[in-house]
């Protein structure tokens, strides 16, 4: 039985050459300082691992999916700049963000040459240029809809809105790049279509599930590990599946109308905070939302079923049941 | 004769429509609403008219290269959404600017999209794979080299650079785009590789051409037509090759040091802008750089003599001399 984590540390550092070799000792520096920043500080590197281990699964020849590996990984750090941007939030692994570091527009800049870099490294993919062009679609889809998600995010942020809405967003924030980083590595592997789409869907499904246990952990995860107040999310007023099921299940008038005075209010109180995780509890919120996020990822494992049994394969299920446990 | 502006005027009734079919009722409206704010108002269409002029140019099918057009207008918008929010603009094409419109987060948003769509469009072109990789080529490095000379930019102002640091910039943040909608449109049409490299070379000294036309109508241009402040890019400090030959030939120490006391002095007065612009007239700062503006435009005509006669080589002329004669 694979240990996602080890494996995950095990090919990080076989990761970390290659996305360290694509941002050369370009004009200017500091546009390559800020570019850098992000994927080289680390990361769970889980996209990239996807993309590599996919294209394993399906019998190709994994060195050949680490570029498109690295160009997700650069594609996943360029949104973070945005959003960090975006957000506000000054701290990333426990670093300054770019906008701090070095001010707004060459944060913008910065996620925007990443994003052309990671580009520029897919047209060079060591594959046939038909091949390129069907990883191509993935990827530029899936950054179109990232867009999308993240704007549904910020219009979501003090609203709520149905389960429906909440996993269409998470779907798009999140999931389609797992996704895009999947289907590239069947792709580079030479899977037939029956065995990308497959391998798309896993991905997608584990993607949902990684957002829904990310969203858990952030009302309920031990904060001195995720490093996020616990009450973060709530005073935001982030609606996810948690507030969904609470904001229908919730019987007590009273309750209600206590749970939506605190959710939203960035001036509540620790003890505030507290009582609506306590609400969350007692209405089943949180169970629903961990029950949910496991069955997602129960979905994506079973749509692998049907790849041939290896160490890739099964690090691909690894990977998803790891995606909902983790403390971080 | 072709009058370039009239034809531009031609080809924007036809690419209008085109450029208005690619971004749909997708969710959420308001992001969809932002990205098409720029594009859809309008503008001198000079890139997207390039890259179809340059496919009819080599004997190409010119319908195959419109949406090659639309690409590089979309990707030309997101880069001006991205630099309205870096420099704090307020208003374009007399609109309020995005940032102002719907708020930073979905200004940075509404940019990405449109670079993820134009990538999209360029996955889907009407060629074959290994001619869609060319063309993708030249349009991520294109994308990877604006970002370098925008922020070049940015760390250019207030600073007296070289005329090489100056040139390089511009060649960055205007010239390459213009180089990948020649070089693409020409690709499309299947030109040969020393054809599209000179069709390259033509779009790269035409886009040199533009950019220090463009600067030198930031001091000497009719405001009341360019709709910019006569002053602002001496209070900005902005250093262009005025500048660069005005600090290298001013003989008089005094003058010397009254023209850099206002340069870059955002409380100038007008007076002392019109006097910043009077000692550029009278150190020859200005012809010079016309003069420089025109010889780029005349090597860009050279490099495309060897293409054959017709109405789209007329027209790729007349381009690059209207670049260097506009009002605005």
């Amino acid at each position: 039985m694979i240990d996602a984590k080890e494996y995950l540390k095990k090919m990080s550092a076989e990761l970390d050459g290659p996305i360290k070799s694509y941002i050369g000792n370009e004009e200017p520096p500091n546009l390559m300082d800020a570019s850098k920043q992000y994927p080289y500080a680390g990361g769970k590197r889980m996209r990239p691992a996807m993309a590599v281990a996919c294209c394993g699964a399906v019998g190709g020849d994994r060195s050949k999916a680490v570029p498109l590996a690295v160009a997700i990984e650069y594609i996943h750090n360029f949104t973070l700049i945005h959003d960090d941007l975006m957000d506000g939030d000054e701290k990333r692994r426990g670093m300054d963000t770019i906008h701090v570091n070095y001010g707004m527009p060459t944060a913008v800049l910065a996620g925007d040459a990443l994003f052309a870099k990671a580009f520029q490294i897919i047209c060079d993919l060591d594959i046939p240029a038909e091949k390129m062009r069907e990883v191509l679609r993935y990827v530029s889809q899936s950054v179109w809809d990232l867009a999308r998600g993240q704007q549904m995010d910020v219009n979501n942020e003090g609203q709520i809105v149905t389960e429906d809405v909440y996993i269409e967003t998470i779907k798009l924030k999140t999931s389609v790049l797992f996704a895009a980083a999947a289907a590239g590595g069947a792709i580079i592997g030479d899977a037939d279509d029956a065995t990308v789409k497959a391998i798309n869907e896993y991905a997608l499904e584990t993607g949902l599930g990684f957002q829904m246990y990310d969203d858990y952990l952030g009302v309920a995860g031990d904060s001195s590990k995720t490093g996020k107040s616990v009450g973060n999310d709530i005073r935001k007023g982030k609606c996810t599946c948690m507030i969904t099921h609470a904001i229908r299940s919730i019987k007590d008038p009273a309750v209600l109308e206590e749970f939506k005075s605190i959710l939203g209010n960035m001036d509540a109180t620790d003890e505030q905070c507290a009582r609506a995780k306590q609400i969350l509890e007692e209405a089943g919120s949180i169970d629903y939302a961990l029950n949910l996020a496991k069955e997602k990822v129960e979905n994506a494992i079973a749509k692998i079923s049907g790849l041939p049994e290896g160490e890739d394969k099964e690090f691909m299920i690894a990977l998803a049941r790891y995606a909902i446990d983790r403390d971080v």
